[in-house]
């Protein structure tokens, strides 16, 4: 049952070879990668007016200069990012340039961060997502941290069938939010022009507002800076687009920008005109597009494509992570298991992982990730720093045509991104803070995994050609709890393999009639074989059988035996049922896997009914 | 590590036989078992006034006659339990009264009523209990989920330690509650006798209050009886009684009775005079306690009084639940492992349980769970309208002396449970209606479960003297994923137990280069031992291992031999570490013990470093 399911949601399996297939075209790869970016127009411009109006209304008309320099960094990081992508053609995540230019400390500060990063861009975009589900139909608003849940789920049943179905099937809701923002921003701009849309700003731009500080302005702007975040997705993903690889990638990122910035500067001024101010209940995209649309069909449109492609963006996520997980893995910083395919080419692991992650976020806050963006940006900005800044050693290094022009182009990609993770932290410490914590934990973590991966294989190594020892022969113990056919075919077993067998039992206070029954029933069904009744006093079995095999074991080194523990357990039919059985066996198991000398056996006894 | 701190917590080990120490005193019997339901005090008012409140404030001096008929009913359920108590002495519990008068069936209903109410218990105190520390200290109130889980540990902590140490720790809340109770009830008569405090109700007993109905009064009357919840608990729990046993048991109980009518009168009576109004920041009780004491250290006594006696009443639960679980398991209704006792003589899997779905029922609602109360009412007088019926049978059936009168008592026990159970049903539907989910459910597991163990049973029972059968030698293979010393320690431990000895390796196709080596690596190591190398285009290992496994245990059974596979696994130095090894050998021996001829066997490899 669990196998057909697991087939009808992942699919068939693929064989390695099958993975050259997998390459994006432009028109895929603008939906696949751009719309953590693009999706970011969604709450970008909220971040702006909420910092703003919590000092007047009259305030958020400082919205647009604010708007006006997030613009301009867009530009310089896009230009940045396009040097990325012709120098690492092989795909330069932050990681991998960060590590090869600056050193392996420095790159796991990045991989780190984007790590956690990619947690935040599915909580967020999924909440932001289910907001936008929520604003348009109001009833469904108790239950969102469900709905976002189940986005997550879907989500990640998608990517562990693999990329390229993903992609195909993740055009459409990117375009469609491209078509509906265009049509929302050219009939709002329209009725403006002929004054059909009343104007409705709550202040004129330039007018003095009491109280309006640069502090405040700067904190407005840096929050506004999260619609920065996605940028790098392209760069990172190179070795995925069709070729000329790094052409295509170069002007998917252009493209993308273009987008991005025509999307954020119209839908920021347009809720200036119209006045929209942020509240809990309802998106400023979904005011907007009300107040443009009206209450009809092309209003639930826009609010159904913002959902989808913030869907699409949490799939971003879904595609980075585990490929960053995997480096990680492969430099032995994370665990193997990140490095593990499934059936259809993904690391399922890292899937797995990033959705429970994500899910366990939205959990905790209850679906109102909003206070996490700044925390998001910041993880974004670092390694952006530590990428950017490692370009211009890359250029120094190389020094290729242009090195100069190009190092200055990624200095200053350094500095807006330094200058933002500055402002980040002096405006907005009460909710980057976590930052501080989980680093200095997971950068310790990468190294003590690191570390251990080192010590063992230098424990394991084989030197020469391996001495074999010949045993004498061995003994072999076998566990009886009750004397039923396991028994039996448990001893027939242990004395294929064993040249000495004992039965052992652990009995015991509880039920003192019932003590030496299983005894009596053992020697009257089995006259030949060896039985020993072990007695406990505190109703605990693995400690006596523990001691018990403790001394046997030590016998038998004498006689130059090895030493088995056969330890029999039920299969019952359906999986459900193991939990009615094997509860004492698996503590057992687990005890004696605690002696070297002791090698344990497991006889499986089928439950055919 | 673990030890040490499991023995800290928990307590050294007890033997079976230190059990019979584990009795009750009266004094003591009265904290540990009636903590339930004089806590129901701190909401039983509020939940009547609540219901009121919703017509009109005028409308809550009905709930003085709603109060009168609880107390009323109240009588009658205490009588209807003295006799359970005295019928039977060994702990007359809803399970096992209706199960031994109405059969199974009706047992099994009582029973799973009860297991889910025991978790509402929990639930409902802890996050009561919560309230009362946030009314008093209102900044605590956004932390009162986290506060409510680390309450629900710490009791179960004290559980997982046995049961008498529990009792002596937690006679101080109950008396204090008892004593502050007191205090307020004298103060606050006082005060109204002299004239000191103002008379200040919302209306006039007896005044017209427009809109007001039957079905209103009905609605607040059966939410009310909330307070009549945990009166049971002490007819449950007559075998833990000092002698005479039976005695003592009924003497406690009507003083519980006693205590609780008079506590839930006066209150309901104060919460009247003082024209308090329910509302979600503070409780009533805490708004009386700060009318009658002032904002004072008295005030502060009570509210630490009342949140501790309901973390007590929780641990009535924690009290029932493992023993009801017992009973279940050892009529084979649910797992066996409800039947296992730790290392203190306590039920730890039935502890934990019951902690694990307290914690889950707060997640869930937030730490709002008065809306559970309801549900908790229904999941009580179900149980009891059961096991007072069934005495009615009872006393039919052994006909002692004042059969009818006792017969006559437990019919109106009866009849009471019922009408109100059929209220809480009418009236209450919208928070009651997973009662008629959750029991189908229930009944359906308890009876698969013992179903299954039925035929397991059956299938395993050994008629006659076994028959022995000699086999000719045995076939080990071992797997190697590389050559290292743990494959040198595997062929020595394969070669004292194996007649044929086969090393097997499964190679990918993602690094041709390396595809060859470990075969090299191998041959050149152990030149005398043979050496498959298996080829997965799938990336997957189970499969084909498990495929070649399937082919070497047929030959072997041709002739007459064993098949053993030997799975090498690492045992690292700290448990963290596992999750960086044995991922590959967890999965193998899963496939493995799929097949019953093959018995799997775990080498397990220690690392020194």
């Amino acid at each position: 049952m669990w196998r057909y399911l697991k087939r009808l949601l992942i699919g068939k399996p693929l064989k390695t070879t099958d993975e050259g297939g997998q390459q994006l075209t432009k028109f895929k790869a603008l939906a696949l990668l751009s719309s953590d970016a693009l999706s970011s127009v969604a709450y970008g411009t909220e971040q702006i007016t909420a910092v703003l109006v919590v000092l007047s209304a009259a305030a958020t008309w400082y919205a647009l200069p604010a708007a006006g320099i997030v613009l301009i960094l867009l530009f310089a990081i896009t230009m940045s990012y396009r040097q990325i992508i012709h120098a690492y053609p092989s795909g330069g995540g932050a990681y991998v340039v960060a590590t090869k230019n600056w050193g392996t400390g420095t790159g796991l500060v990045a991989g780190g961060s984007l790590l956690v990063d990619y947690m935040l861009t599915v909580a967020v975009s999924v909440t932001s997502g289910t907001e936008a589900i929520t604003s348009a139909v109001p009833f469904l608003r108790e239950y969102s941290v469900a709905i976002s849940i189940v986005i997550v789920l879907f989500i990640m049943t998608l990517n562990l069938r693999g990329m390229r179905e993903s992609a195909s099937f993740l055009t459409v809701p990117v375009y469609l939010f491209i078509v509906m923002l265009v049509m929302m921003i050219s009939w709002g701009l329209f009725n403006i022009a002929t004054g059909r849309v009343q104007y409705n700003a709550a202040a004129p731009v330039g007018s003095f507002v009491p109280g309006m500080s640069l502090l405040l302005f700067l904190k407005a702007f840096s929050a506004g800076s999260s619609s920065l975040t996605g940028v790098e997705a392209i760069s990172n993903a190179v070795p995925n687009f069709k070729k000329p690889k790094r052409k295509n990638a170069a002007n998917t990122l252009a493209l993308m920008a273009v987008l991005l910035g025509l999307f954020f500067a119209s839908v920021t001024f347009l809720s200036y005109y119209l006045g929209v101010m942020p509240n809990n209940d309802e998106t400023v995209l979904s005011q907007i597009g009300m107040a443009v649309f009206g209450h009809g069909i092309l209003y639930y449109l826009l609010q159904l494509a913002t959902a989808m492609i913030l869907a699409v963006a949490a799939n971003t996520g879904f595609s980075a992570f585990p490929i960053l997980a995997y480096n990680l893995a492969k430099d032995k910083f994370m665990p193997h298991m990140f490095m593990d395919r499934g059936d259809r080419l993904a690391y399922s692991n890292g899937i797995i992982s990033l959705a429970v992650g994500a899910i366990v976020l939205i959990s905790i806050f209850h679906g109102q990730t909003s206070r996490l963006i700044p925390l998001y940006a910041v993880g974004v900005f670092v390694p952006f720093t530590l990428s950017q800044s490692g370009m211009i050693i890359h250029w120094f290094r190389t020094r290729d045509r242009n090195w100069i022009l190009n190092s200055l182009v990624n200095l200053l990609g350094t500095v807006i991104s330094f200058l933002l993770v500055v402002f980040l932290f002096l405006l907005h410490f009460d909710t980057v803070w976590p930052y501080l914590l989980i680093m200095p934990v997971l950068l310790y973590a990468f190294y003590k995994i690191h570390e251990h991966y080192g010590i063992v294989a230098a424990q394991l190594r084989l030197s020469e050609e391996a001495e074999l020892h010949d045993y004498a022969g061995s003994t072999v113990i076998v566990l009886v709890s009750s004397v039923t056919h396991v028994t039996t075919g448990a001893i027939n077993y242990a004395r294929s393999i064993g040249d000495y067998v004992i039965a052992m039992h652990v009995s015991f206070d509880e039920n003192p009639k019932k003590e030496h029954e299983t005894a009596k029933e053992f020697k009257e069904s089995f006259p030949d074989v060896r039985f020993v009744d072990l007695h406990s006093s505190y109703r605990s079995v693995p400690a006596p059988v523990l001691r018990f095999c403790d001394v046997m074991a030590k016998n038998s080194a004498q006689k130059n035996f090895t030493t088995t523990v056969l330890v029999p357990q039920f299969v019952p039919r359906k999986p459900w049922q193991n939990i009615l059985h094997n509860q004492t066996s698996l503590r057992l198991r687990a005890a004696l896997n605690s002696r070297e000398n002791i090698i344990v056996a497991t006889y499986s006894y089928h439950l055919k009914k």
